[in-house]
């Protein structure tokens, strides 16, 4: 098979996690035998100090001609300090989603037995525990308009949704759980927002074209209350793009580290694929990123954009033979890893790819 | 002392625990020798179903000739699964906290050793949390202009924040921290949200006046994930009035179960005193409730509104007394809690009321 893949690192750990993804693409292309091409491109803040935009032009060009997009992260703890900033790396990915119409964020919550002991979770609350969550990633309070106003002393965000906005991503949801446990949960905050008015309005009517699926709505509250308590009453969430980022970075927990999660945005055109972790700059540049979550994103673009399934498979049973045989990084060690188990990103990256 | 103390219970659970609370201000009252009166009201269905308002004028107007309100808890089923109802349970509340200038919600979460097993989360992760909670109650996208345009096809929410609203809540929680360890944390969505930029921006501003105090700024999403991982790292957390509704939900999993959550409204006049539980119709009728929330909220209505300490005191520890004693509700039973150990909401409520 012959592909075009865009390789867009970002910011902080973004450079060395993607580098590695990066390889364990380029080793299931020689052992498969597919042609795939790489090109590379800038966002977020080394995208600001080069070019002056979060998102340069080129960028976009370059991801609107590829096949798929393996992704980084954006952030820099210099715009976090100062909320005054007016260019900031995040509208970079924001933009990009808007732009490529990625409207469904599909991150999967699932817990390789051999880190069943890496969470504070208790193992037996955990095992077993296999979540899907689509994300909205388009709309919501995200992408509304927001401001200033009486001389900047009040500031104000608008959220926003429409019937087919929620449509589109309900309908995603429900195609995923009947190749699943035909179980829906839908998070929202019906009993104090308009938009989650219409969310849950909407959803029972998309409900309604898949009888064998059972549906439950819960409040965001509750919904994150219960991630803790019973992770294993979740099959498919589906819930508006801010709920979810919440949702998603509180489910990593359930596997371990965000070191391990994955993510696919898929919508319009080209899908992007990239760790759920941001750029994390307080571990950047020594080398002690997990990589797995970029590997397993790269497993994601085989499986949904280019339909390998087998291809995707041979990864992500790499990542487990590594966990099998104990190597470990820092963020997924606990008190009995054995202090020579516990790799670096390169190093751990080795041994993912000399188990593909 | 003489007080005049409301009591508002609501919907479902909400009469049974408040119950509990109410005998239990009573046995204070005989015993430190203090003249409670008390008077009733109506919020929620049941407000409405009696006279078609969720806060009937006569409910608000008492309210504020009270001294405190021990209030229950709002909402019903009917509502929840009817997101075109025009008057909601939910309205009644947010109108009082409106009405009655109930800006900082404080909710402590803190774990009695005697739950350390209760909990889905590690006890050696858990050991030790306390964590106070101060949500900002009355701003936010809570109370910001909602609707519908397009044919009603587009829901929006507007979120605002004035400096003012930050500020004042911001020094609540400064305050706090300088009575216990001197770490706040702040948390936001400052790499999204305009709100958030001026809410970083004020609590910036506000720590100035605390240079005692460490300050921490972390993104809603991060701090979903770090209060599982990590919950001892947690002092005093700040926070807008949506993520502090998700946050605290989720938190309740650190103190065992939300049956055990307490939480005081305060402002410019009178306080509310409410469990961090909701109405659960789902157990309503069956004398199954957790009262303790509504024990521990007299106890915080006692030392936070009418200053006293020692009567409060006397509460804690009649309900730790209890715990000691072994005995539970099923919401914080484990699998070693022997079956007769397991009380209602009425028999766990006796238990605590000998140990005042
Ligand atoms: C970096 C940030 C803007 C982003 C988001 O909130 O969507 C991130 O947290 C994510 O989940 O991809
Ligand atoms: C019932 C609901 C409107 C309320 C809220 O969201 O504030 C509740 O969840 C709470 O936390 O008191």
């Amino acid at each position: 098979m012959k592909k075009h893949i865009l390789v867009v690192p970002g910011d902080g750990i973004g450079q060395e996690v993607t580098a590695v993804g990066k390889k364990v693409v380029e080793k299931i292309a020689e052992k498969f035998g597919h042609e795939f091409t790489y090109d590379e491109a800038l966002i977020g803040h080394v995208a600001i100090e080069a070019t002056g935009s979060p998102l340069p032009e080129e960028t976009l060009v370059k991801m609107r001609a590829s096949d798929a997009v393996l992704f980084g992260a954006v952030g820099h703890p210099k715009y976090d300090n100062d909320p005054t900033a007016k260019v900031r790396p995040e509208q970079g990915l924001l933009k990009m989603r808007k732009e490529l119409g990625l409207y469904a964020n599909l991150r999967p919550i699932k817990l390789f037995d051999e880190l069943l002991g890496a969470s504070s979770i208790k193992p037996e609350i955990l095992k077993g525990s296999d979540i899907l969550f689509f994300r909205e990633l388009t709309g919501d309070i995200y992408f509304g308009e927001k401001g200033r106003k009486n001389d900047g002393d009040t500031a104000y965000d608008i959220a926003e949704y429409s019937r087919y906005e929620v449509e589109r991503i309900a309908r995603k949801a429900f195609d995923a759980a009947m190749t699943r446990g035909k179980k829906v949960m839908s998070v929202d905050k019906a009993n104090v927002l308009e938009t989650s008015r219409l969310w849950r309005e909407t959803v029972q009517k998309v409900a309604k074209e898949y009888p064998e699926v059972t549906v439950e709505h819960q409040f965001v509250d509750s919904a994150a209350m219960l991630l803790i308590k019973n992770p294993r009453q979740f099959d498919v969430v589906v819930t508006a793009n801010l709920f979810g980022d919440i949702l998603t970075d509180e489910a990593s927990q359930i596997a371990g580290s965000m070191g391990m999660l994955a993510s696919a945005s898929i919508g319009d055109s080209t899908g992007v694929y990239e760790p759920i972790h941001g750029s994390a700059h307080d571990i950047t540049g020594k080398g002690l990123a997990n990589p797995m979550a970029s590997i397993l994103s790269a497993a994601l673009m085989l499986d949904i954009s280019f339909g390998l399934k087998a291809e995707s498979e041979a990864i992500i049973s790499a990542v487990e033979q590594t966990l099998k045989a104990g190597f470990r990084t820092g963020d997924i060690a606990d008190a009995s890893t054995p202090k020579d188990m516990i790799l670096g990103t390169d190093a751990i990256g080795e041994e993912i790819l000399k188990r593909i």
